[in-house]
């Protein structure tokens, strides 16, 4: 990603693009992008920039849901956030301009290498899984939804769109990527899900240990719904579920396993 | 794009959308592909996708454009802008929602019809004209250079990125999906990018003459930078290249002579 962004002369906003991206992060769901396609023996140049592209969307959603309006986040991975340090109108194009980016990375690594078609079929499916009805439908529920009347089907309507829904198209992009069978596919989603839903529940137990009582009351958060023994009791079921999903269709990947065992607590 | 909308359940984030997207608007952008790709004689199946996908790419920065760490807009085509009606963070939702659903729209048209490799190119074309180094760039530019100081250069630097970027590439784009000659697709780039100029321009005199001005000491404008009689006089320039760019290679349009010509006030 630095190569990528090497390209551009140095403005206040290449350098709030930098900030953003650069400074730490898991690289959770290029990671998984880059397992699945290892999985299925495809060329890390045809993959690596559709990790690029999902990890620069990923980067876009947090720095537009750090804005005031939105979380009003002042640090973002023990940095201040995108806002706090270029401004909030510098951080709006930040945003924008890594979506818009996401894309130019993922249409221009079709152009040279591999099949267009399948490739065509991957931008579809990452801005479906990112759009109203994925990630942004998410992002829409977290903000409408008032965290004291949600039951427990609308919070996993909420987490699937919010977390789930990116981390599932990591998974499908990999194996797409790497031709799978539809069977493949299908466990390989089911997965995804059920990692992605795992990831946030964690993310939400993290979130009460570290006492940030105020923003649990303002924002919908699994322990909240359902108690911390039973957030404790679903991560560690949904993990199982990953992990025999692929166990169950013979995929055997180390690296698949270990991105869905290390989040256990 | 009413068609395209109603897909969707209605939510507020939806709502937003059809407030923002179908109240309006001169819809030049996709008159201007739909015109290139109708002189090609490419069927409308193939053109009209990527239309919307520039008209959605074009609202989403108006959408961005108007919140109040941008411009701080109150009114967009006589109604109340997107935030004023729905709020700030459902406003920044639907600016992220319409870029993320103008490329699921070009990648989901290119899935049953046509060459795939040649849509890859167009959404790898769109996002470049769309970024960092064109539109988004100038956006940039308008909020960082101040007014007062702006040579004709930078100004000129700054609308073509801001305003002329995505009107060139709606031009390039219908001569691409037409598989131009490079001496077209060269004629026709220099004719999108002139009445890109002229448009910016002409919006700039019309903005003097409506009295904004407060906005004007605020945002960099051709007026100021060069006067008014200059500005009138640039506008014609450009409407008068752009036609000669036409002429010069062949290219009879009844429809991009108009939408040069409509330019002229």
């Amino acid at each position: 990603m630095d190569r990528i962004f090497s390209r551009f002369d140095s403005s206040p906003l290449v350098k709030a693009i930098r900030h953003s991206v650069l400074t730490g992060g898991k690289r959770y769901r290029p990671l998984l992008l880059l397992s699945t396609a290892d999985y299925f023996k495809v060329e890390r140049e045809e993959s690596l920039p559709f990790a690029c592209g999902l990890e620069l969307i990923h980067n876009y959603s947090l720095v537009h849901d750090d804005l005031p309006s939105m979380d009003n986040d002042d640090f973002r991975r023990g940095q201040p956030s995108c806002h706090k340090a270029f401004g909030e109108d510098i951080a709006l194009l930040t945003g924008d301009a890594l979506l818009t980016l996401a894309f130019e990375i993922m249409a221009g690594s079709a152009l040279h290498h591999g099949n267009a078609a399948v490739k065509i079929d991957l931008i579809h499916e990452i801005s479906g899984f990112a759009g109203i009805q994925g990630m942004i439908g998410g992002q829409l529920l977290d903000i409408t939804v008032s965290p004291k009347d949600l039951s427990e089907d609308r919070l996993y309507d909420l987490i699937e769109k919010k977390t789930a829904s990116l981390i599932t198209a990591a998974v499908r992009s990999g194996a797409i990527l790497g031709n799978a069978s539809s069977e493949d596919l299908k466990a390989l989603t089911e997965y995804g899900r059920n990692i992605g839903l795992a990831f946030q529940i964690r993310d939400d137990i993290l979130d009460t240990e570290q006492d940030q009582a105020a923003n649990i009351l303002l924002r919908p958060n699994s322990v909240l719904v359902m108690g911390l023994e039973k957030a404790h009791a679903k991560l560690k079921e949904h993990i199982t579920k990953s992990l025999r999903s692929l166990k169950n269709n013979g995929i055997k990947s180390e690296e698949l396993e270990y991105l869905a065992s290390m989040l256990a607590m």
